[in-house]
């Protein structure tokens, strides 16, 4: 079995690395080689037996994604990408890289010209949904992203059901909801807050909460998120049908309960690290995302999320501090 | 007013060409020049007093989409596209064709620098449809075409939703039910038969029926589809709002009412040319379209097809046929 990652230097990447180096298997197969790809320098991850090749590469640049493919991976979880607000500030680099460094990967396995197939999933995001939505927002919902990110994702998820349909690859999209608690410092992302109001209190830092109380989102952690990419590399062709792209489950609460959960699981000083600062600005943004999801069909197919907030604040004390925090 | 239409050789870009040079007018303005593209030469109409360029183009071809808007169109009427069949067996040229012609010109008026921003009337298609689908398909269902055409439509629909939002263009696209009576020969598409059944008989000739009478489709004819570009053209951003893309109205009947509707406007003779010979082949496509739209916020927004299919046939006799038929 021959794993290709792109993207995998990046937070779910690395996360999906890891997974995949611990346990050596994937669909029950053991991992004779894993090729990294991104950007920047992938690190290689402890553990894995196998041959490990980790490659610099810019997708979109001419023959980079003919090379990925020399030596036929049978899976391949394509992660790279420019992220939201990158994309949103410099069109021309997110055209680039996440419509058509895409492309240019499918049409690569496509011109393979010797029947292969490889598993291909794809991260999307529920930046494909814009609102005015339902909450909860039904899997048969229309698209109508509201951001170019958002409109990539959309424009290759059409693609790679086309291509799946076709017969080239055998394609899957997970829609990925907000990744919670995500490790590392604080970014700009008008979504940083909802990882921000549990890493930095829990590492003995203040942390502002830009939104009220019921502001609700729908969350997974980064384990879930890893956990959702291992789980559709094992779907069937005869699963999924030709309606590849599937919004993934997660547990949606609003950032009183993300607090209250904080509260239960790190106790009251850690959650007072938290100042209510209101900034209409982020406020505006965040009216824009969907707030929830039925995620029947990824229910139905097996995806897993956590059932409550407390869980995902646990997953990141134990992943990502050791177990240990500034109480 | 100046007014580029691509695809203008097209059976819906000569209706549009002659209606617009019947009016002169787009927007109660006149129309001092029109610039027709096509592959192949469109024929300048009769009539029209203002400039007419004619111009043998392809679009996707490098400077081709720069050199159609030296001019700065106010409106783009763009129609031009591999039809339905032709995408789906040949696939890089539907793919050059429906998606990078259309990114090209879209990027050509993104990159024009000078605060350009035309509108820009898209024709997409009911294809972005795919069964299995509720019957009236509601305006919010998802897009989930099973043809590669119907993905090229779907990947412009948000690529030009993503443009507008952002300011570079000012677009709609019109999701066009089947057009019914098409004039001219038959052709091989799956659907050809829906025209055929009218057009032949009232020719003098026989006419294969190759699905029973109880299978529906959506039909509006060549002279509404005409009305919904122009309408369309004098719709304002603040009228359509962020989701730009819609499903236009049309009739929805049997096989069985189309024949019955021929019959009571031409009568016993011409329906009697009609022969019943099922054809599972062309059952089997037929049966992943879509059958019927709400199209609700077409409506709303003042769209407008035909109220019954004996008005079909009726347009068909009147603007194709010089008002007779062999009866």
């Amino acid at each position: 079995m021959h794993i290709l990652i792109t993207g995998a230097a990046g937070m779910i990447g690395r996360k999906l690395v890891e997974r995949l180096a611990r346990t050596g298997k994937l669909n029950g197969k053991t991992i004779d080689k894993l090729t990294l790809a991104d950007i920047v320098p992938p690190e290689p991850p402890k553990g894995l037996s196998g041959d490990i090749e980790s490659r610099t590469i810019d997708l979109p640049a001419p023959g980079a994604a003919e090379a990925l493919l020399i030596a036929r991976p049978n899976v391949i979880f394509h992660l790279a990408g420019v992220v939201s607000g990158e994309a949103e500030t410099d069109l021309e680099k997110g055209y680039r890289v996440n419509l058509d460094g895409s492309r240019t990967l499918l049409d690569a396995i496509r011109n393979a010209g010797d029947g292969y197939c490889p598993k291909f999933i794809f991260t999307s995001s529920i930046a494909v949904f814009g609102a005015p939505l339902p909450d909860p927002v039904p899997d048969d919902f229309h698209l109508t992203p509201l951001t170019s990110y958002g409109t990539q994702k959309v424009m290759i998820e059409a693609l790679l059901a086309d291509y799946s349909r076709r017969g080239f690859v055998d394609g899957v999209g997970i829609r990925l909801p907000g990744i919670t608690v995500r490790p590392g410092k604080p970014n700009k992302a008008a979504s940083g807050f909802f990882s921000a109001i549990i890493r930095e209190p829990l590492a003995g830092l203040e942390a502002i909460q830009p939104v009220p109380d019921d502001v609700q989102n729908t969350h997974a952690s980064p384990r879930s998120a890893a956990g959702f990419l291992i789980h559709a590399a094992g779907l069937t062709r005869a699963q999924l049908g030709p309606r590849i792209n599937l919004t993934m489950p997660g547990v949606c609460c609003s950032v009183g309960e993300q607090v209250a959960a904080l509260r239960r699981v790190a106790g009251e000083r850690v959650a007072a690290r938290i100042r209510h600062v209101p900034d209409p600005f982020i406020m505006r943004i965040v009216e824009g995302w969907p707030r929830s999801f039925t995620s029947d069909r990824a229910r139905a197919l097996g995806f897993k999320a956590e059932n409550t907030f407390d869980e995902i604040v646990k997953i990141h004390i134990d992943e990502d501090l050791g177990g240990r925090f500034v109480a």
